[in-house]
């Protein structure tokens, strides 16, 4: 049982770090400015390095190193500045033209390869993220595609997307015809669509309009544009849903474990050089166990997103693990970004100082790629139906016969 | 990246659930009366049926499946019955035998394979288990060997060991030509030796009588029996402290993951088969909630201990590591352990149910192997002094240049 | 806003501790014996000395103290020994005796005033003590009184009993004419009653036989023990769910405080005794910090607890304080006990030794007075309706207009 | 041992909720822009409506309400502007001025009593807050006065400061003339005084500027202004520290229960109306959880710290007990905005809805009024010391004879 990164998966943390060292960290206090244009320059620089090639296999012009090696991009990424990995719309636009095939995987497959193409998930709207049948965005069939429209809330950076993956729907879900879930389908809508426009952006705990809206007036796409083709209609929700856990959700963790070790760093510098007393802070029990936690939370964390990615990359089921691996390095990253700014006493709430941007993006992290709430239930499912197990191993353990009883 | 448990780590699972389910599960009640011969003859029975053999590489008669299979070995014993994981104490012989080598290998080395040798290591005194220089036994030179004078406390199950590895001083920690732990060297003292006695048996939240006390007086020691040789006298902290950590800690950190997975196994079912208002508890967000806990910290917790476990294999330094794995592992016990109580209602304080045993195990484990102070300043020191990252990877990461301020 | 004991309540302290330090403290060895006949006989001596009288107005004949002292007295005589707190039985002999008045209250009261009389709250069934309507144990009208079948679990010491008061169905709640829990009403049961019968007697983490199963086998039950008399047939929920909060509930909360300062007593007592490294453990700020977090749990747990007792003793609604009081003493006494276990280190798990008996203490209150999922749905239904808030004010605040949005 | 706040503490409620919802909650969004001069108003705004006369006795012109009060005050202000309680300042002028005494209480009593004087302590230094004989800052004596020279950083809303009583250096911590802390004095320094400059303003995690720089240029200070007299030369500490505890550190305490507070409110009224599956989701067991649990932890904190301003309101000691509320405030605000963000799912992250601005201020009050660590390390002293105990009363509980053994 090998527990160990790859020679690859190394060489892709040596590069991202080299691509930190050169643009971002130099760049740190001119990125605190939010104006819209760099970030979006920014946006294609990364993907222009190939930052979110990773995930794509070799024969189709990726590095083919999978998704560790992603997660330790984004981590990387993240760690030099909480918000700003943006690579993995890069991903996403793979992701769907992908899932689309057809025209779509022609038009867009040479633009993503060469880092031109970003795109992102349309799901959410303002009634609510977690309740799929209360979407209201609407498709009707018209000759040669369908007209769409509604409007969709909370899309990461929708405002640099080339084309979005939109869940709607397409039917009622108390018809019978197309009951619950089958009332849904996904589309892709490309920036350039009549109707399709970018509303309000929102500015969050990370940076001004990083979330946007996005209004669908009576947009044409064409039947091309269906995710799954005709069988498609009524069967968006595993195209939507595999993309925001495979993507989504898995970038997020990688965000999380950035944001964990790049607190994790600056605080262990900062308790070697700050002097108190006339010796470092770091001689001091209390902050070396603030110390000790950091470091143990962290390694477990990357742990567990690492193993989820490998068991994403050799495509095995992981919806569990995924969910759990989400939920620690979220509750980790809310205590090692505490310890990093307690250690750094003042100087840790300082806008000029790191502490204070680490903290302050870690709840941006929540509810994307799934609440909580939402991952607690799809883990405790998934066990209860035996369908997950916390063994590391295929082979599920037998409990029959487990019961708690001293003798049965 | 692999993650998984390989065939032969897999295989080692189901043989000793196989034992479990033959020996300990069905006599959990018996266990109960904590009849010390029963323990020494099921102690006997596990290294009999090879259960301690997994760190003995293949050349010298061991599987050589290594530490991975002996952390899942003593999991599942411990899952079935908390305390049971006896076989550790062949593997300390094993240990001792192979660090000590000349006679006491030869003599004990074929015994130590049909399982019928067991040992422990003899450090803590009254004054203290965290501080070695105050420890009060003292080796005396005599012709052709040593004498031995002092006492030792909590050895683990003590009264079964055929022969121990005793740390003494040889030496006075002021005087500069053994200065500190200079002072201090081990010693293989074997159970017929005259003047070694088993004190008294104390009782624990374990069972009764599974810590002893041995007392040394005036037991003569042959030089033979020096670890290390000669060049060992003044340098008994490495063989000892290796082997707390290599068998001790890392034996330990199975014990606590087993107490979680029996917990979270028999809260599984429970929340199953408990019916309430008409439906399975399982059913209820709240439990939902728990067994989702459960389930996360106890896949965070095993892939800590299954990597430090192979870490070791390799030969990797790993004491960051496994401290950090055994201060998790212990914290995801607590929280589970107190999951399950609480599934199980009021079921779950009665004596004749498993959450009972789960929940009073737990502080057992919490000094031996070290405490969790000793283990955090352990982890503080080694990332102090680069010596270990959480970076998953031997290349440690670079961290010049990654001070806190925007600009530098 | 007077926030202290007042001399009453201090005296009330300083009675119970020293009868703590005359007959049990002395004793705490023999305590582990779990002598059924001595534990009867000390339950006895608390009431005879008159530990119970506080909840009793003084015009009955009580102290009229009132619950802050209760829950003192509770907390000394757990802090001394974890589980011996059995004055509670006498307070819930007046309550019962109050409730049901009459010739119930007058044959009891002069045996309660002199400490002769315990008694216990009889509901839960083994269909689950969170599922009010799923219990099975009937009464059927028969001339003159009751008749009452069936079986009731986990009752506190109720071996000692000399009466109860049990919540059997009196209908069936499917029945328009006595739906959901108007099925259900509260009756006396007296200690000789023909076919009321002490069944399986449980071991618990707490000691050997301190939960009962109480059998009714045709156990006749005259009209004059029907509490709330005529009325009083299906609407038994009001005085048992009073008698489980007022009584239980605040005992409860009293043992788990108890539990803590025993805890913290103990742990302070060794920090500053136990030397290690030549100066006291106390010196150690890792130490110090556990110290320091057990004071601070213990100190909210305590006020908390008498903040509800004070209320309780107003006569002010306070479930949902309760309820917070319980939830939050309980995580409290789960964070001091480690505390205390890991201070004393491998010492913390011996038998001879207090930590281990309040470690394994605390999950006894678990699922006792109302299990943590049912007192938090308690909290949330009130807070949600707004019949109680975290003001600590009769005059709610309106928090109408205070809606999260900036503008509005 | 009533729990409750007087009519008089209502009363400050009720004027102080007047205040924010006429001039804190319309304004929300204007406050987000950082106008420096909208500030220094809304500060003169607080204190001429009199928000900080409740520490001021009557006999002084205060309202004598007492500390409670003022808490209560500080509470509702950050409830509907977490870092708008400015009223505070003025509670720092008198506080100062009364400690001074002489022509400096004469001078600016009359304006603090109408509210148009505000003051800072100041005492940090880059050399670090929490080790006094670090600072570097000198007064020099000189005919008639002193002449200070040096410069301080994190003042708290410094450039408002009518005056400001900082602590300097009079002397050598070495020289055995004036030894470790008796080389530090205070001296009250005025706005106008020559040579008294507002240095840099820090951004925060708070808001722009709200963090000060003072830089001292040989300002000349007269006798009259030395805090204590010529007796008070060698004696800064005192003064200095009972102001940051009395006023700085329960302000604190305030302030995090003002987080808490909105929170609390914020989160409840969102999840009573935010719908998914058609019915809001305080139906849900996992939201009623979170807000069981943030009301739990608020009540505690609210409990703890009006208890500790009653103290201080009596002139009882108090400082494990302040800075214990500290330390719970702090993690019970954690969790609360934890909560409060994740209820509102995405909509908590964004700079138009409250819960952003409460996740992201509890961090600034992390190390004002005291670091964790510090306030640990004087819990654990002064418990260790007897000096202070978790039983709610001044007759301190006997431990003698309470060693863990079992029998003694
Ligand atoms: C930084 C960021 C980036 C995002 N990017 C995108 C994007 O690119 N595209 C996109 O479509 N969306 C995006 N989202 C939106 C995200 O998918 C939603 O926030 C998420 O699905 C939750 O939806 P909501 O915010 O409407 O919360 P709600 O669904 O309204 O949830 C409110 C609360 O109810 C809880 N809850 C919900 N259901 C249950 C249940 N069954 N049981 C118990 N509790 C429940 C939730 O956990 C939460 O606490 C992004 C969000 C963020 C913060
Ligand atoms: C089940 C069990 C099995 C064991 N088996 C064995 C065995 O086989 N052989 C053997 O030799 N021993 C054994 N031990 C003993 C174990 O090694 C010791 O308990 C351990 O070393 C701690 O020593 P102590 O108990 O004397 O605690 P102490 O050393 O007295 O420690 C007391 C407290 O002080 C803290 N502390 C100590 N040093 C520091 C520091 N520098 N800074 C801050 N805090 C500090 C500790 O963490 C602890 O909280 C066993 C113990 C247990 C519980
Ligand atoms: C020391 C002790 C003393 C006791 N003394 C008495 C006594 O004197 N008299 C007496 O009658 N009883 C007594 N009891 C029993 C006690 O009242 C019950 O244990 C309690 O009511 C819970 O019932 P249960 O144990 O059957 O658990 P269950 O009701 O079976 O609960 C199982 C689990 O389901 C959870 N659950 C239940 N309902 C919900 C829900 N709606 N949503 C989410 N989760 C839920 C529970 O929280 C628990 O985790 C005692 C128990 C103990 C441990
Ligand atoms: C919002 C805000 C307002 C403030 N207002 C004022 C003000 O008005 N006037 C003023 O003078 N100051 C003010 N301060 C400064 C405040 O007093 C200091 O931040 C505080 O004293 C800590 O000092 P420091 O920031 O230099 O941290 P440091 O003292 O450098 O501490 C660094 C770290 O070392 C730890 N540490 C320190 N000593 C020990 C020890 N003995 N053992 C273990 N760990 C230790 C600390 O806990 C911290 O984690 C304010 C700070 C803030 C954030």
């Amino acid at each position: 049982m090998p527990f160990e990164l790859t020679p690859a998966e190394e060489m892709a943390r040596k590069i991202v770090r080299e691509y930190c060292e050169k643009y971002i960290i130099p760049r740190r206090k001119e990125l605190m400015t939010n104006d819209q244009e760099m970030w979006d320059e920014e946006a294609r620089r990364q993907t222009r390095a190939g930052l979110h090639l990773h995930i794509i296999p070799k024969e189709e012009g990726g590095t083919g190193i999978g998704y560790v090696a992603s997660c330790i991009t984004i981590e990387e990424l993240c760690a030099a500045w909480p918000d700003i990995s943006l690579a993995i719309y890069g991903e996403f636009a793979y992701y769907f033209a992908k899932a689309t095939g057809g025209v779509v995987y022609e038009k867009f497959m040479p633009g993503i390869l060469k880092g031109d193409i970003l795109a992102t998930p349309a799901v959410t709207e303002p009634s609510g993220g977690s309740d799929m049948l209360g979407l209201q965005s609407t498709a009707k069939k018209v000759d040669g595609g369908w007209v769409i429209n509604g409007r969709k809330v909370f899309q990461s950076e929708g405002h640099y997307a080339d084309f979005i993956m939109a869940l709607v729907k397409t039917g009622d879900p108390n018809d019978p015809k197309t009951p619950g879930t089958r009332s849904l389908s996904a589309f892709i809508i490309e920036k350039g669509f009549d109707g399709f426009k970018i509303g309000r952006l929102e500015n969050t705990l990370g940076r001004k309009g990083d979330l946007t809206e996005f209004v669908f007036d009576n947009v044409f796409v064409p039947d091309s544009h269906v995710v799954g083709g005709e069988a498609g209609i009524g069967r968006g929700i595993p195209p939507v849903f595999s993309a925001v856990a495979d993507i989504g959700r898995l970038t997020i963790c990688g965000m999380l474990n950035g944001i964990s070790a790049g607190a994790y760093r600056t605080a262990m510098m900062y308790a070697k050089e700050r002097h108190l007393y006339g010796r470092p802070i770091s001689d001091l029990q209390m902050i070396q166990r603030r110390l000790s936690k950091m470091f143990t939370d962290l390694e477990a964390a990357r742990i567990m997103v690492y193993r989820t990615a490998w068991l994403r990359t050799k495509g095995i089921r992981c919806d569990a693990e995924m969910s759990a691996a989400k939920n620690f390095a979220e509750q980790a990253a809310i205590r090692i970004a505490e310890h990093c700014v307690k250690i750094h006493g003042a100087y840790g709430t300082l806008e000029d100082y790191m502490p204070h941007h680490y903290y302050k993006h870690v709840p941006l992290r929540f509810s994307a790629g799934g609440t909580e709430e939402s991952l607690d239930i799809m883990i405790a499912n998934a066990i209860i139906k035996n369908e997950a197990n916390p063994d590391l191993s295929r082979a599920a353990s037998e409990t029959t016969g487990w019961w708690g009883r001293l003798e049965w």
